[in-house]
């Protein structure tokens, strides 16, 4: 999303030509070496409307056994950076009421995130995906515990309310276990509502085709997300094998990938006509 | 303890010779080395008694004002490796109720095993110290995770007790929540009680040197725990600060130490002239 987010201006040109892989390659020097550097100025193709067909990258088109999703919008998004802090005790030698198990407060912080968002269904999301313990020895009761928490949801003030919510739960666990809880916000993607006669135009193709189909909202970002910034965009998906991307077993059925383009196309022809 | 467990007779010698650092060097290379593989034979040698002298690597003494632990066994230990199994899938788009989020579930088993050392409370311990998540990214719902547990007690018979409660909790947890708990018993060391003698000769050294005592459960393994299978066997604990042990900023009064030196020596007496 680095080029389009350069397109839409969320990002300046330069920034995006610095950026560094993992093997400290430049986004600027990988375009050169295969000619792609190209001479135009960024962002300066006004669009009238802007269609992205993406698969859903997630299992409710597959369970809902529909053929068509009219994506609506883009959930919002927020990743907390949590560090608990206790402290690092041998587990044969430390009585239970003399240890500050970090560990322990970590994993009723993952339990209350799930009620955070299970309070908020059904467009709530909530989960920790990415836990580091340390010491992280089968015989120490573990001193620190790093994780990322991730939140979502469609609406902004519900995202407010759930962050909320977060703070008050490391807070009240603070108080109960003596361990300290740091809680910190790095990353927040806004929820995006794409254009209504765009998502209109989507709904009247998919129709007249006849396709299967819901409203849906994504809940991953996609170049569409920056581009409504600064054109009337809309989006389509269509199902995936099991909701699984971003792998080597990712898959969609033929049929689908078509209907899909079909959509594509009567979505445009539509918006060109009105 | 691999040299006093051959010496006990609880490995061999060929086992203990081939063991390996992690550079692959083998613990009889090592000995060869530095030209301490000597022709002796192990084990051979009948002893009388055996004391050993040791810091606490706990809190205990030092929270209790102790000078010194009259250490009259040591308590049983058991070590399981948990695998916890769900689904991983995106963060954004997969809805709660399509989750099967292993690690909200190994959060649960979390605790339970602390519930489970607090039901077998002042005795019992139980904590996870060591946790692996995969696949371990912020923006995936953790498919699987892997964790050490660590129970321990000075019964054997409330070990299995915990050990059965271990298991009924990932029953539970299981039919809840579809995910797969599978346990696996990986180390058990048994409760070992030192020889009534030679405690109450270090008892008997100790009050009549006039150090404030108190009798004391080791927590952690020691050669003592091998040799206590083939001749009478006793310890003797000392504080450390803050509990602190196998970390460089380990450390402990001189006082301390003269006061465990003093009394190991008027026991090794008080034994040899019982």
């Amino acid at each position: 999303m680095v080029a389009s987010g350069v397109f839409a201006g969320a990002f300046t040109r330069d920034w995006a030509v610095a950026r560094e892989d993992r093997e400290g390659v430049t986004f600027g020097a990988a375009l050169d070496s295969i000619g792609y550097r190209g001479p135009e100025s960024c962002g300066r193709h006004p669009l009238s409307a802007f269609f992205e067909l993406h698969i859903e990258q997630g299992p409710i088109l597959e369970a809902e056994e529909k053929e068509v999703g009219i994506v609506t919008g883009v959930q919002g998004m927020r990743w907390y950076e949590v560090t608990v802090t206790g402290e690092s005790a041998h587990t044969g030698a430390t009585p239970m009421r003399l240890r500050k198990n970090a560990l322990l407060g970590a994993a009723r912080l993952v339990e209350r995130i799930n009620a955070i968002a299970e309070r908020h269904k059904p467009d709530a999301l909530g989960a920790v995906g990415l836990m580091e313990v340390r010491p992280n020895s089968r015989n120490v009761v573990p001193g620190e515990v790093r994780f990322s928490v991730d939140l979502r949801h469609i609406s902004d003030a519900k995202l407010d309310a759930m962050e909320a919510m977060l703070g008050e739960a490391c807070a009240r666990l603070g108080r109960e276990s003596g361990l300290t809880f740091d809680v910190q916000l790095a990353t927040s993607y806004p929820t995006v509502q794409f254009h209504p006669d765009c998502v209109s135009a989507v709904r009247k193709a998919t129709q007249s085709l006849g396709y299967k189909h819901i409203d849906i909202v994504s809940g991953a970002g996609h170049d569409a997300c920056y581009i409504n910034r600064v054109a009337p965009t809309a989006m389509i998906f269509v199902p995936c094998e099991g909701g699984i991307s971003h792998n080597e077993i990712e898959n969609a059925k033929p049929e689908d990938l078509a209907a899909g383009c079909d959509v594509l196309l009567s979505a445009i022809v539509e918006r060109a006509a009105s």
